[in-house]
Order: C-alpha cells, then structure tokens, then sequence
C-alpha cells in the first residue's frame, strides 16, 4: 500500500494569496526555510496500478503534474486516477473537481450528507454523473475504491463547509459531514484525518495500532489565526482541534500505538512550518512528522500475513 | 497600461492530467518545445498599483505566485488585485474564484446574466458578497474597474458554459453570456476576447485600430480535437471559432488595422503549441503571436495624447 501527500497545507496553501503573516512573508521571500506547500490532498494505491484521490484541492492539477505516477500511461485519453474519495465538503477538499471534469471516467465516493451538498450545486454537472457516477458510502462499511485496498469512513467531530454554514453553525457535531478514513491492505492500516474538531476516545480507539495516522495539523495553538494578526476565529471555530495543549492532538493521542504520526492539513499561519522553528522541534520530539508535498508512505506486506502465506 | 497573460491555454491547460495528445505527450516528456501552460487568464493594470483580473481560473493560485507584482505588499493580509472581471461562466473562467475566497475585499465584475448563473450555486457564497460584491455591468457601458482603466464589454457570438447546456445547445448566440472587453487608458486600447464562435462584422469594426487584440486561439482547425483523436466536437459546438480556413480568425480579422495581433486561450490538442512546428511558422507568418504564460503587453502613453499634455 502506498500513499502521496499530494498537498500538506490546509485552505490557502502556502503562501496564501493574500496573505503576509511571518511564514507566508518567509514563502514570499523564498526563504528555504519554508517550502510552498499545495492544498490538501492524498493519493493511495495498492500496487500503484490505480490511484484513489483522497479529496480535490483547487491545486489537483498543479499536483497531479508533480506526482509522475498519476500523469496518463497510455493511448490518447487516460489516467491512473480511477476514484476520489471526499472527506467532507470544504472548498479546499471538492473545488479540484472541476479541474477532473474532461469526460474521464472514475468514480467519486462519499457519504450522503456530502454528495447531496455537491448535487444541490449545478456546476459540479460539469463532472457529468453519467461519466463519474457518484457512489454513496455509508459510515463504517468497508468498501474498495480502487483493487485491493480497503476504505472504512468513520465520523469524526467537525464542522459543516463555511459555504453551508447559517449564522450559528454547531462544531464539534459527529456525523456524515465529516468523516475520517482507515485505508486497509495486506495487513497494514493507515488512517487518514485532514479535519476533525477534537480528539474522541472514540478516535483513540480506532488509529490505536496503525501504521501511520496522517491527522489534522491546522493549527498549532487555538489562537494561532488571532497571534498572527490575520483573522480572529479559532481553531474550535473552524472544526480543527489545536496540535499543543492538553486536549491537542500531541497530548491527546500519545498514549495510543502509532506506527508513523504525520500531520497535514497545515494552516499557513502555522509556525511548524517554519523548518528551524522552536515549534517546529517541539512538534518532532513529540514524535510527529510535519508533512510536506511528495511525502510517501509505503508499507510492505505485514509480517504477521508474510508468515502466514509464505510464497 | 500593462497587461499580463496569466494563463495562455484553454480548458485543462498543456499538459491536460489525462491527456495524451500529440502536443500533451511532448509536455509530459518535458520536450522544451512544449513550455507548460495554465489556464485561461489575463491581470490588467494603468500603473501598476492595483490590479484587475479577467476571469479566474482553476490555476489562479499557481498564476498569482508565478507573478510577482500579484504578490501582497503590506500588512497582514493584503493583494494588489482589487477586481476580477468574468467573461463568461465557464469553469476555466470562474473556478478560480474558490481560491480567491479568504475575506479579502475585492470587486467582481460580470454581465447579469453571468452573475445569475453563479447566484445559482451556493458554493459560491464561500466568496461572501458582503466581502467581495458582486456588481453587474451593462454590455456598452464603460466603467472603471481598476483607477485609470477603462473597461468596456461588448457582446461576441458564444456559448452557453458546459455545465448549463441543455440537450441541444444554441451555438454562436450574441448576448450577455459571452463579452469581450475593450480596455482603455492613455489613448492606447487592448481588446481581449478570450472566446468567441464566430468573427463577425461587428467584431471586426470594434478592433480595428487597437493597439492590441488578444484573440481566442483554441482550435486551429474546426476538427483538431477529432484529428487528435482525443475527442468528437468541433471548435463550432464548443463555441469556438478556428485560427485556419476562410472564416478563421486569421483571414477574417486579416483586413483590420492591429498593433498587435495575440492568440491566447489555446487547447492542449492545438499543434501552434509546439514552437517549432509548421502550424505555429503558419500563424506567426500570419502577424500573430502564439501566448505564453507571463506574456506582458506594456503600452505607454499614445504619441497623440502625449503631444496634447507636454509635461
């Protein structure tokens, strides 16, 4: 089983367009210390034959011409993309499928509660269901979106899309809207979390024993918009739990067996970004990679299933 | 007045993630006679200060970061684009606005019927108008997006965008859907029509004597997407007149007077995409110019204007 981090940054990217907080300044000046970073995305195969897209950031197309394994192989139409699965319904995870639309045939997964916000809005026609049939998936049942690797949908808490948001909208609800992913093959587990508002035991309990949890590194502190000078909601605020403190995701999750912990999903005005930063170690004593674009995972066979079939 | 081509390719961009074209084949291959390019997009400005984009496209966030003179200036969050101007509704033009979402004030400029298709669709509230307004422009009304540019909108023969076709799409329609835009400033004028069906006499008397004309270049012939083998509509179904043959742009603008004559909005099947093929000594032999992206047209104050106010 493999996985691309396709994009590490959460919506924005890094440097974001318009902004200039001190590691978007860094970015804008070039500084090594900083690497741009695309929006969030993940690419996962078995066997690198075929490739399921784990959310579509508006940087797809930047990504997918980064990532040679996903360029097309063969005759005059193609691609290796054969499914995309959607984590929830944020601009930063669905706005990439419009860049898919060219009557290229794959399928699009996700729950209910997400395929009914994209099929209220026309323009995702342009993804032409006859082409991409949209494949609801129910929570906990283990489905293959592409051959030979297994996908589970948990709920995780979190927060409705800021374009479906009314004036007081709930955080922290646990339901369709979204959802985390246990990717399952040849014994190995990886569990893929981009949003997710607070660290459950119910959460504990499921990425207790994975290979490799890839989770939510939005925010380094709850204030982290609020420091840099760029914006005054906090992480609660817009569904993601904060890397420190005591109910952050270091402290939160430390005690459950993890064989790699990454995070992605990386706010720009995060200062883990920065490579030499004091946040920057912090993070990695505690036993967390900082995920950039390009980074792979792949796992080999479980030890326990080589033993059992021995050819 | 400068004029900036952000993005040099039509729908999909060179190379297009699942194509494999003859033209594609050579960009994925990194065979330099295929320079890569982004979609469709143009950043106009008088001065320099404030900038004025025409459409947003899917790779507005790779354009702004490859432009620097896009790059915020001052404070915490800024941006020297102060206004986006759409010239239709297709996906090319408008999915770039998703990136352009994060509480920076800007003005969006578009026809009322471009501005009705997007109010369709709540996803595009992510851009809150309370942040960013929408405001409608009449074709023939001039107005000034920007300080110091004049802008103009006239109606071109064009196409419903894909995704609000219908079964049995009117083509080469003349009305609010598709615009080009004369800019204006100092005496000099740019005109930029980035899609149109059809040359038509009107078209031809509202270029002549401009200072440049940035044209749509899409298809070279009206059948290159069948040629290619990549596709069966014709430039005509897509709304997009050929550079070749009797009724191409090419003989068909050949008698107006044209500073500058541009094609931009160029398919990724379209051969004037590889630099030194026969197709594109064809069309510069013609007096046009093949786009790239980063393209600048820098026009300075008309001779004219500049004998009436000497200092």
């Amino acid at each position: 089983m493999q996985a691309i981090v396709l994009g590490s940054a959460a919506g924005g990217g890094v440097p974001q367009w318009n902004c200039r907080c001190p590691v978007c300044r860094l970015a804008w000046a070039g500084d090594p210390r900083v690497r741009p970073r695309t929006q969030s995305g993940l690419a996962v195969s078995y066997g690198g034959e075929a490739w399921l897209l784990v959310n579509a950031s508006p940087d797809i197309r930047q990504q997918i011409a980064a990532t040679p394994v996903l360029h097309p192989r063969s005759g005059s139409r193609h691609s290796p993309i054969q499914a995309v699965l959607l984590t929830n319904g944020d601009i930063d995870h669905v706005a990439g499928l419009f860049t898919l639309r060219e009557s290229q045939p794959f399928d699009l997964f996700a729950t209910a509660g997400i395929l009914d916000a994209i099929a209220a809005n026309r323009i995702f026609d342009v993804v032409n269901p006859a082409c991409v049939p949209r494949r609801e998936v129910r929570l906990e049942a283990p489905f293959e979106p592409v051959p030979g690797l297994l996908a589970t949908l948990f709920p995780v808490p979190g927060k409705a899309p800021l374009w479906l948001e009314g004036e007081d909208p709930v955080i922290g609800e646990v339901g369709e809207g979204t959802v985390g992913v246990m990717f399952e093959a040849d014994g190995r587990r990886i569990a893929y979390v981009p949003g997710c508002a607070r660290v459950s035991d119910d959460l504990r309990q499921r990425v207790d024993g994975v290979d490799a949890l890839l989770f939510d590194g939005t925010v380094l502190e709850d204030d982290d918009l609020i420091r840099a000078g760029v914006g005054t909601k906090t992480g609660w605020r817009m569904g993601h739990v904060p890397i420190n403190g005591a109910k952050g995701a270091i402290a939160a999750l430390a005690g459950c067996s993890i064989g790699q912990r990454v995070f992605v999903h990386i706010n720009n005005t995060n200062p883990i970004l920065i490579d030499d930063s004091a946040e920057r170690r912090h993070v990695e004593e505690s036993g967390w990679t900082v995920a950039y674009d390009g980074l792979m995972l792949d796992f080999a066979m479980s030890a326990e299933l080589a033993k059992a079939s021995p050819e």
